[in-house]
């Protein structure tokens, strides 16, 4: 054929994320941007800080242009690299090395990198945690490797430690694990990362080579109760894939790095080969202006109160009509159980009282949906009659 | 094993462009900056032009943070790539179709998407025309494909007709073309571009599929004696690949556009697949702020009289020293003969004298150096006298 047909499929497959997000514009030009209830994205809905504004502004007021948006290195620019290092360094306690960070344009970026990087052979498999990003399907599949996915424990949306035991085996090349979980927004427990750790460590050593644990981490700052787990300080051979998309509000720059620990198995050949899989996807260096941005902005985060607020707003709301929600202690989602068992049709009546919500499907579980609170308080306080409209539609008794 | 063994080889690999660059810094640091004349690189000497600063500012201070730095559509934000197509529109005389721009992280990111996207089978092939950019081929071989290398014609820099029309065959999957080109400055005779267009639809009948040409332009504003052509025009399937890397002096910005026109056989497919290729290598957009920053600036182009007077300069001064040099008519690189007809053997004699020039060896072709002028006129000024001292060294004659 004269084009890839692996590629044309994920080109032209409709995502149920952005369908909701088609209907929902074509719906606010109808009835008001105001009556439609979006909860379907993913993007932040809180400002940059004004800190982050004013370090471009100050860039491009003081470095010559030929200098500030010039080429860095692939690896990113040295200096920002030893800001970073010594900033993980100095948060975790952990060693100082700028020569394991690598500055790449976002988490899909770096994920998208390490796969191809790990997987060596077409029977190697990646395998994902229940729910997860879809794209990590993506990626693992268009670098040539098999999906493995791994249900949750329904009781608690930490993975089911039987199947996972079960489905890692002698071709199981890296795991992916994000905390707080899209589309979950639960940290795992301090056992159930042990407990994980120890399983993996058990794993290596009976195959005889290294299981990477994927830390996909654009969600990381984003943590109401408490600090997100540091996974190298559990497991030695975890490769961090972090992103300041949601940290700093800065999504649509594609700014995040990949750090190798110095505890990684082969962790100076990992490294080298991810600078050889960002070389094979064109990527040039991340972006100058806001290598050098993110550099002076290290310590601050967008103001995630305004997260924390929507979703304590957002869980009272839904369990006090009846729905049953699990407790994002994290990220700005929240799943909440389908009253007919059904995601899909779940989603598809909500869309009916103009609440758009994703169906879990879309993230590896059936049975859910996804309502993701990175949206105005307004917007869900505005949402409560349509809500309970849905509550009354499934019969749902309000709690006591 | 536990990595890429494909990959493992680009991460490992020194480039001879790095390794000068390298040397040139310690040299630097041993002897002054001002005595080390590097010709090596390739990253724009002229500044942005101030408008385009002027842009982010304004964008900085008066748009929302979290519109200015959200998440765009993969393909590029709607009134981006509205602009870029009425631009084109008018500048070529074509049709205006947003729908067929995708804006892309630089042209890195394009030629590796579109590689992928038209690649499909391990048989299929990509013929470069030699000399070319070193990248093109490892893009080929790590979306799984082919290179086939076409040797120039030696008294013209223009692709060898006879290599050319042996070396397209029933699997080649598209052609690169870059004009002006890197490393040797040439714009093709509009001869050239008749008989290759003309070859490649007798092509393309003979073996009943397109074959596509896929115009790699970061180089296209900077052409000294002329507009470089616009290569739709000559051949009805061909895919462009546009950067404002130099046309604007953004290169560590990651900016650029892919352009399927409306002439493409399967046109609406290929873009299809092209935005698979983008999700499978994690391009979730391009940066955003430089999306809105270009959308403004697509009608002006950086200081290029610079590299003008620099390309003058040069070849008046190799030439009168007996140096024999491939006159260039854009970028800014310029093919010099090495006197003893090896290129590495030049480079390395010449970097004993302080002079950094690139092997041709790296671009596909033996016997040459590459001399980039995006430097300060000054260094090619002050570099007369080491360059005497080459000629000295390989007997040349000063010209008459």
């Amino acid at each position: 054929m004269h084009y890839s047909q692996q590629l044309k499929k994920y080109g032209d497959s409709k995502s149920a994320i952005r369908e909701l997000a088609a209907y929902g514009s074509r719906r606010a030009r109808e009835i008001g941007e105001e009556n439609v209830f979006d909860f379907s994205l993913g993007a932040p809905s809180v400002p940059a800080p004004a800190r982050v504004t004013q370090t471009m502004l100050h860039l491009l007021q003081t470095v010559p242009p030929e200098k500030l948006h010039g080429y860095t290195a692939a690896e990113g620019d040295l200096s920002v690299r030893e800001k970073i290092a010594t900033y993980l360094s100095t948060r975790y306690g952990i060693e100082n090395r700028p020569d394991r960070v690598y500055v790449m344009a976002g988490a899909s970026a770096g994920l998208a990198m390490v796969t191809r990087a790990l997987r060596d052979s077409s029977d190697d498999e990646f395998v994902c945690l229940a729910p997860f990003w879809a794209e990590y399907t993506v990626f693992i599949d268009t670098a040539g490797a098999q999906p493995v996915v791994v249900p949750p424990d329904y009781s608690t949306f930490e993975p089911d430690r039987e199947a996972f035991e079960a489905a890692v085996n002698e071709h199981t090349k890296a795991v992916f694990i994000d905390q707080p979980n899209n589309p979950s927004g639960v940290l795992y427990r301090e056992e159930t990362l042990t407990w994980l750790a120890n399983t993996l460590r058990k794993k290596e050593k009976e195959f005889g080579h290294p299981i990477y644990l994927i830390a996909d981490e654009p969600y990381r700052e984003l943590a109401f109760d408490g600090e997100s787990p540091y996974m190298p300080h559990y497991y030695a051979d975890t490769i961090i894939v972090y992103s300041f998309s949601k940290a700093l509000s800065l999504a649509g720059e594609r700014i995040g790095y990949i750090y190798v620990p110095e505890s990684v198995t082969d962790g100076d050949i990992i490294y080298s080969v991810i600078k050889g899989a960002g070389r094979a996807l064109g990527y040039s260096c991340a972006p100058a202006l806001m290598q050098y941005t993110i550099a002076e902005n290290l310590d601050i985060t967008a103001d995630i109160s305004v997260y924390h607020r929507n979703r304590d707003l957002l869980y009272t709301m839904l369990t006090d009509l009846g729905f049953e929600c699990v407790y994002p202690t994290g990220a700005f989602y929240m799943m909440v159980k389908s009253p007919s068992g059904d995601g899909k049709e779940f989603s598809h009546t909500a869309q009916a009282h103009d609440v758009l919500v994703t169906p879990s499907d879309t993230f590896g579980i059936p049975g859910y949906v996804r309502v993701s609170f990175c949206v105005s308080s307004d917007r869900i306080t505005r949402s409560q009659p349509a809500f309970a409209q849905l509550a009354q539609h499934y019969g749902l008794r309000p709690a006591q």
